[in-house]
């Protein structure tokens, strides 16, 4: 949101969007308070972070790292591996807000929804099921837009945004159905046909995502939430795997240093790391959506975008 | 909290604790909401952050920086510049709930309150006056307390923890009397005899806490909150350094490079930085003098402290 010589409109506008941002938030907390969930505290430094691969479409470049009394830390990608830890240690339902920060390629500016640095709602259920998580992610988003309706109405009007509650259940979609129906670029267009958000399960993605070895070939037991009128991806979440050898020979089939995630393995060794579930959903992304804002870079008062300076 | 073979009584002390926590986020969160804040959402990597000096009593070795599409951007050690910056945006009122990392001495583990990474509650009003930030910290203080007494009252007695609501107004010092009662350790010594919360005025500081230019010799409009009972630093805050000349001797004057605070400074020179006066406060240090617990360590789920390790 920085610009030289803003219109009065502009700066309206830049109101609305961070008044609905602020209600949006309260309703986040206040949601998971009513739930029984925990909230977490986030952490920024840490000998393990979300190594956000090998997914094909991963475009961060590189990961955040600092020394400190003699030991190397990384800058969060994202609270998962800290959340299967927490609820090891018996925490059953937690949520947490972290910065988390993704090192992108300049290109993906392009996007409208990456920013380098997000703040991202991160959350986990001791041995929830996927249908559990869908439908808490249902009663969250509807409670969010219900909220923002009724007061930021003159916001709402003044951004030109109809906002209206989604009937429940959402529709559910494999990604095998969406890329049959709409080719390799399915995300994009299946955002931009839909009406109400949808959820996409079994995608190809990190170690900790649980591989549903239930059935024949290579089938995971992840989601994401999409919202619709192309506003793309709201959240990504998983059940996990929680078994010593099947993260293993997961991180090992990834290609990844089995020596950085020893401790975490040993804590699943110990039956430390239970199954649970959950997701994460970037706030940024939220109102973006919410206000029918563009680009992300104008829901940011302190723009963070991949491929632009940063001015303050 | 990351011990080995815990006792169920510890098990459920750590619960107590993040009981507590997750009243106080809620409460704080409500709290800012009614008295129509806006929520600002975190950074983490800035071209500038706050350079917690020259103050004599900071022991923070260096500051995190990393690297990324060929600018150095350093770690937060606080938001006060970018509050500053977002007041100058027409941000008349804001909070930010944000990780703080500082990067510490190993010897700073005795003192039982600090913690390298930590999340701090800052918050900035325009053209506030000292006394307007005294009374809504009061408030804020009495109405956490009475919604943990309210809501959390078995997770106390398990803590053998007596809370009250506090008469109001807080005792007002300045660091001069105190030191004058006490001598220099005059922080610990006023908190471990105090029974009631209490603020404590002029402290030399950064360049963005305004000198009292009314008086005769170097006064500061700042300020700290102090918990009672030798829970020592909950708050610190002033009235801000707002004139481009002001700023820009203040910042020749601590011996910091004016290269770094370029940016900063033409907005200064441009009007864009306006008189305004918040405070921040630690939520892991609140936490631990509303549940009575000795080391900041035991409400860390993830514990950062300086000098020892970090497991996970």
């Amino acid at each position: 949101m920085q610009r030289m010589a803003k219109s009065i409109s502009l700066v309206e506008k830049e109101r609305a969007v961070r008044r609905i941002q602020t209600i949006s938030l309260k309703s986040i907390h206040d949601f998971f308070f009513e739930e029984g969930f925990e909230q977490l505290l986030p952490i920024i430094l840490s000998p393990i972070t979300d190594p956000l691969g090998p997914d094909p479409s991963s475009s961060v470049i590189k990961t955040g790292e600092i020394e400190y009394q003699g030991q190397k830390l990384q800058l969060t990608q994202s609270m998962i591996l800290h959340k299967q830890i927490a609820i090891g240690m018996g925490i059953d339902k937690l949520f947490i807000i972290s910065p988390n920060v993704r090192l992108e390629e300049a290109r993906q500016q392009e996007t409208g929804i990456h920013a380098f640095e997000f703040s991202q709602v991160d959350f986990e259920i001791k041995e929830a099921t996927m249908e559990e998580i869908f439908e808490l992610m249902e009663k969250l988003l509807n409670q969010i837009i219900s909220k923002v309706k009724q007061m930021a109405k003159e916001e709402l009007k003044l951004l030109e945004r109809d906002l209206f509650q989604f009937i429940t259940p959402f529709p559910r979609y494999t990604s095998h159905e969406l890329e049959n129906k709409y080719g390799s670029d399915w995300e994009k267009l299946a955002s931009e046909e839909a009406k109400t958000p949808f959820f996409v399960t079994c995608h190809k993605r990190e170690f900790y995502d649980k591989l549903d070895r239930s059935i024949e070939g290579e089938h995971y037991l992840n989601y994401d939430l999409y919202y619709p009128e192309g506003f793309l991806e709201a959240l990504s979440g998983a059940i996990r795997e929680h078994e010593y050898e099947h993260i293993r020979s997961r991180i090992e089939k990834d290609g990844l240093n089995i020596k950085t995630y020893e401790k975490f393995l040993e804590r699943a060794k110990n039956g430390k790391i239970h199954s649970s579930a959950g997701g994460g959903f970037g706030v940024e992304r939220l109102v973006r959506f919410l206000t029918g804002v563009d680009h992300i870079s104008e829901v940011q008062v302190f723009e963070r975008i991949p491929g632009r300076k940063v001015e303050v």
